[in-house]
């Protein structure tokens, strides 16, 4: 099965970035920016395309590890609605490269790597082995808009830009 | 107009990292690496070549947003300043890959983009569009020397290294 | 002398990600991705192969710069096993391109640079002129497993993947 047919079969529900086109709520952004087959793509929250943010707060004082964990399981869905914007098909990744997960977390809070794996569980699910990243997680003081989770992916892609 | 054309219309006063030596202050570190037409630069703040630091602090506790937005344009032209450095002129620079933005910010704090805005809209002015990037921005607990704001740069050349 | 002599001689005892398998205590993570002659590795601390986190803390609240200073040490040690791990041999490795730092540290902490010291000492040892790398600090308000630093490493190669 390729990306593509795994998201249908897991009935994931890839959010737009076409319409309206990404951007317009921050300015001077773009999703992505291709050198060869490395894609380096901006950051990417649990924020949905209506501007509502998912799990919102510091993580080990607002929220605890499962919602921050499904918060980040939402943002690698949108993560993957923003690389099929970016690349027409998810079927043109050829690998996650790299994933960085920055959690807003409080000093005491030491379990960052299990939000993490609600991120690599999505990109497991639908690109298998190859969805399998090297991985660096920290926690940080807060993020935009209350967000507990934003990544920053790397991606490879099949062929080059 | 080419980018270093723009820079002169503007009237940005970029620093000159070739004098003194960039480096000399910190010891063992470069002001950036190119493989390819990859490059990727070392964290550049709002302090200038003398050692001052501007609009030191964390957001939300020592300072708001337009200090920290001005930080993060100081910041963007230093980087001009180092990308010229390294690259002889600004006109070697196809695009501007990733703006990765440090925030010095409280837990509370919650407009992270409001303050990278302060950078993109530099790189904006100098690149037109090729200086719209893909983006992130964290809120970090403290930063060196009391910066409030530091960017890494990934950036894209005409010409390989 | 190459790297590979250099650790020889400098006595390091670089750890063996081999054995047992890196990545079984975190699931769906490897160590790094290679596209072309770039490397991206995946988050490296001062936690050693047993699971013991070599000075845990916060940074300026927990332990101070020399302990944090060795913690960046020894996570550079680290590094190297991992590269060795990767790459077959460390020779391999044509530079450190970009090291990029992240201390647990409090808000009033201002001397991150002297933290990342540590491990840029690591790579000149090694790597010489090729271990001198741009590099990014940042403090942030915690780590995974209470660790207090997080090196994040990217590495050209002589030859690519």
């Amino acid at each position: 099965m390729t990306p593509e047919e795994r998201v249908a079969e897991l009935g994931l529900a890839l959010p737009d970035y076409a319409d309206p086109p990404y951007g317009a709520r921050y300015g001077d952004v773009k999703a992505a920016h291709r050198i060869g087959t490395l894609v380096q793509l901006g950051g990417i929250t649990a924020e949905d395309r209506s501007g509502t943010v998912h799990h919102p707060g510091i993580v080990g004082r607002d929220l605890g590890i499962p919602e921050a964990e499904d918060a980040a399981r939402l943002a690698a869905i949108n993560s993957l609605g923003m690389l099929r914007f970016v690349l027409g098909s998810l079927d043109e990744v050829r690998a996650i490269a790299r994933l960085t997960v920055f959690v807003a977390a409080t000093p005491e809070f030491a379990e960052h790597h299990l939000v993490t794996a609600g991120a690599s569980g999505v990109y497991r699910d639908v690109f298998g082995e190859a969805g399998v990243a090297a991985r660096a997680t920290m926690g940080v003081s807060s993020l935009a808009n209350r967000n507990c989770v934003e990544l920053v992916l790397d991606v490879e892609t099949r062929s080059p830009a």
